[in-house]
């Protein structure tokens, strides 16, 4: 029998040592997830856990490539839990259709295809080919909350 | 009777005290609404009312968060201007689905979801229940024109 | 008789003097194009031509308007390579819906639209009126192996 989504997600969270299970709230007049047909719009997710988040600064300056792969893990988990509380089931995705990646940089840092890379793997692990998405990775000055890392989708749900 | 959208429309342009009335014309092989099927997809707004970009200048340094929110606000309303010129009518937006912010930030400067916080307002207040969208808020280093806020959006429409 | 997208296309190849006729590969678990429906998303494009990315740096800095501009067509072309490649003819392009170019600016660099505008063109030579799209432009720290411009489009498609 395949494994099913939930359990590999269980799987990263385990890897990852941080749970998504509890309810994600967001504050003001706008929410996580907006459905239109097929399409299911998922707001920027930094890398938070509970009320903290747990990735910040600039990479390529005190923070590590490694460190920020881990934040757009963190972001991506965030991003499918919303996903699983909207829609009730991970397997009601049928395609993660384009993810765009921001990433703090410092001055000179040009690997925010490589960190970017922390998102892509947690997609494909836990939704195999529906996984398997577009993608735009870019370095900004600064993020909310000085997050080291955001990211959006658009997803095709059932 | 409820109060129309339009009306509402026009309750915050007195309050900003700027006009959105006239035609909204830019230059190039872009335009600044495409539809396809029940989607309209909007070009970046800067904060420029007639030939002049009101807000200019880095969020955090020369420009406060407070006048950066205002500056989310009228770019809020040229995106709906531009709807309601496409579409004839506010009434025809079932639903904003998605809004980027990009916040020209000063080093340093976090405050990003705070500042896109004015177009949340903004689109709720005009909108209700339709202007609750999904969101996505960063900090650049640059804008066309020296704007101190960029925001593009999705829509669903009638 | 009318000149086909092909024809076009190869004249911009022409002017430009870079050939993007191979097949366009990229690692990772993501892709370059995914279509949903009469929608394709195109991965974010930096100015490669095969291994290399040949305009790199600050634009506005050691990255001239016109060399800027010039990135911007080559990563427009690399994305009309892609989705002809995914749909076997320009021809079944129906419409560009969003195209968001980011630019990487030096500080106090506010020319954005003008290196975007190089995109506009290429599409609208190309594509005739189904190349008039929306746009969004704004001005990054940096971008993945320090290209000058990085493009990503939104497509409707037969």
């Amino acid at each position: 029998m395949p494994e099913s989504r939930e359990s590999k997600f269980a799987a990263v969270e385990a890897a990852l040592g941080y749970s998504f299970s509890g309810e994600i709230k967001i504050g003001g007049n706008y929410v996580s997830v907006v459905r239109h047909g097929d399409l299911a719009f998922v707001s920027g997710q930094v890398p938070r856990v509970g009320s903290e988040v747990v990735v910040t600064g600039s990479v390529g300056a005190e923070v590590s490539v490694a460190r920020a792969q881990l934040a757009a893990k963190i972001c991506t988990m965030r991003a499918l839990a919303l996903l699983r509380q909207e829609l009730g089931s991970l397997e009601s995705i049928s395609r993660i259709l384009r993810v765009t990646v921001f990433v703090q940089s410092a001055p000179g840092f040009t690997q925010q295809s490589e960190v970017a890379d922390g998102a892509s793997e947690v997609l494909y692990s836990i939704l195999g080919a529906a996984g398997v998405h577009t993608r735009t990775s870019v370095g900004v000055t600064q993020l909310p909350k000085n997050a080291a890392v955001e990211l959006d989708l658009i997803a095709a749900v059932e």
